[in-house]
């Protein structure tokens, strides 16, 4: 595989992609997986400035320690509310000062396109930990780095996205970034939190794509079963969310039918929708692929601080 | 003193340790401070996970600073709305994720069992940074660590532990440690804040214990006064708090009658139970303290990390 | 020049310093830049503490990054109601508690006099980073900074100071740096935002000053404009606050009367008082201001711990 440059691009949206640069950050990844365990200096002397204008503790502490890890140090904030965001500063302006003090900038924001505009105006790498309803390219790339670890491959597998295909973000990317490859795509949901029609448009160019609600009717067929919770801080009403909260329940009498080799994967945090009984069943990959997300993330800022080719 | 096996423990309850070793780990408290001024590189690579679901600024920073002084790393939040538990995550699945990125992690909990329940789901050793009103062990080990230091000894000592010994939560962890000393103890509260039967019954198998409201009579005989906060927060009443709060003031009137060689120790913060004045005075040990919480921090970090045996 | 002794001393105030002093931090944090790039290994093994009372990221990131840059590292919190205060502990028992984790400690807080209260009771440095509405001295000093190195001198220049000149604590530490040099001053602000009487009068012994409410009248001649945002959140009444905010508005229709060799200076976060137009004019060097705080507070750190002569 030929070496790809990396150094001092931004990871706003995982359509910015080929296949082939997103193998190639699999890969590194995979050599991650020794200095996650040994730690490594490969990036001492660099900051990372975590700025979450809102809350997302496991992504924001899975960046500190992938930055730790590399022998680096992170700065950042974890919430809006204790910024210059309070006295009206724009995003903008924001950027342009942290700049100034870190080598690469993780940002977490609520508004669709945040990351993008970042990035406009930035000196330095900007790492899209989520933005908006739209994206989480840091997401999806550990979602596919489990996949290919777990199941030795990525084409020709069947793969079913559950749960709120609507306003959850982790799924936008996924598909996306699934469609590169040669698999069957499941989008199984309430009919009012179906995947949106520009995402199922571009993905159907590609794939196969398989719309449905019933997750049973699909279940002996999929390798692999990604859930997702039904976020209620994404409705705009409170009543919408009443109707469709536990809709889906994965459980063990579920599982009955499910292949035996298949892996079921969240991106977590979860709140129902896997029982607590699955944690120990064999399909269960949840909690790895939390471990997966430090190395691709260790991958990702080693790339763009130019550390590794 | 023999060697005692640390490493991958959890520090949850001081009732899980003997005397042998918590001595021992009174031992390398002491060979931590010089390690204290200087630094060392003992943990170099390792990450601390400080997750603080309650504020307790002090506590934090202790810890993280212990880390930092052995080279270590630390990473965390500091108040529980700023993480996934408001997303309704459960903490077993929040430590599950926390141990993929971090080596240890210390853990402040506002509910009972918190700390016990991280330790059984947790790869990685917990450090209960206190639970509930129930236990805060490093906090203890810290007391016992200032009496030894600033006595010489912890047996044949006379120690009053004054004000609220119901709700105050470092009590009961001193209480339990203290019990394993050939002490007498005094405990000195309002009525209504009495320690708890089951401590009192547990600890007077095996020292003397007196009960007492007036800290005047007492006090000329001890040779440690050990103040704690009457705390507004803990009470489920704010009419109690009211009946209550004040009862106790220690002040130079009151050391008139004290030994010149008697040390007052308080867990702080403090509010007004012990005044301003007292600060210059011979006894005060509350600040010395705090740096004595330090290098026991950074025995417990280097014991339960096998940094140090 | 001669080495001046830094060990050891707290910065609190501008007016502590002498124009020699002012004039060798200067040089010091010259020497910083290179690396501000390169990093350093200058601090290793020490702590800094960032106590922030009231939110300020910016400035708090600058003094984290400026620490890490130097190879040391930090602890701190970013906002009063994480900490002990909330217990109702007072600041004398913080920096008592604190100066046992910390070898420096960066403080903001709302209140006048704090910064001299903690250095006061503290045994390590104190670095103000801004007290109620007097002191900001590390922005003061960078301002100085700037100037010195986008004009090459600071004597000589005429320095117009405009906005909010009552409540914005930054212009009275930098009008009191200012007087010690031979520069003319103008202050442009509403009637009801005038500089307090006892900064003029002090300022007004050393150097010029015209006072003023008109922008336009003064901007041909000026050298240095600084522009400062008003602060809705320093106004004891809204409705007074909507007076005057907007009353200035530096664009570039106003910059076309200005001297192509002015700079423009701002302490961010602003909101509207630059429009964005300005960002790409020659005169613009807010953005650069920023990486200046960044190797100002790297000297003053190198300074207090002894680390640079």
């Amino acid at each position: 595989m030929r070496s790809l440059e990396f150094k001092g691009r931004d990871i706003v949206s995982i359509e910015d992609f080929s296949r082939e640069e997103i193998n190639y950050i699999l890969n590194i990844s995979k050599s991650m997986e020794q200095l996650a365990s040994q730690g490594s200096n490969m990036l001492k002397g660099k900051i990372l400035a975590t700025l979450f204008f809102e809350p997302s503790t496991r992504t924001r502490l899975s960046f500190e320690a992938a930055m730790l890890k590399l022998g680096g140090a992170a700065i950042g904030f974890a919430e809006a509310e204790v910024t210059s965001v309070r006295k009206g500063e724009n995003l903008a302006d924001t950027i342009r000062a942290v700049e100034n003090y870190a080598d690469v900038i993780a940002l977490r924001h609520p508004l669709d396109g945040a990351a993008k505009l970042a990035a406009e105006f930035s000196k330095v790498p900007i790492l899209n930990a989520g933005s908006g309803s739209e994206e989480h390219p840091t997401q999806a790339l550990m979602d596919l780095y489990t996949i290919q670890k777990e199941k030795g491959r990525i084409d020709g597998l069947k793969i079913a996205l559950v749960g709120d295909l609507r306003y959850g973000r982790t799924v936008h990317s996924l598909a996306y970034a699934l469609s590169l490859y040669n698999i069957e795509l499941y989008l199984i949901s309430p009919e009012s939190l179906k995947m949106r029609k520009e995402v199922i448009h571009s993905v159907e160019k590609k794939i196969s794509v398989f719309e449905g609600t019933n997750l049973e009717d699909v279940i002996p067929q999929v390798d692999v079963l990604y859930v997702t919770r039904i976020q209620k801080e994404r409705f705009p009403d409170a009543a919408e969310y009443a109707k469709v909260k536990g809709t889906y329940k994965v459980d063990l009498k579920l599982l009955k039918n499910a292949k035996t080799d298949m892996i079921i994967l969240h991106p977590l945090p979860r709140v129902d929708e896997i029982s607590a009984e699955v944690d120990s069943a064999p399909q269960a990959r949840y909690f790895q692929q939390v471990r997966n997300g430090l190395v691709v993330r260790m991958a990702l800022l080693a790339l763009v601080l130019g550390a590794v080719k």
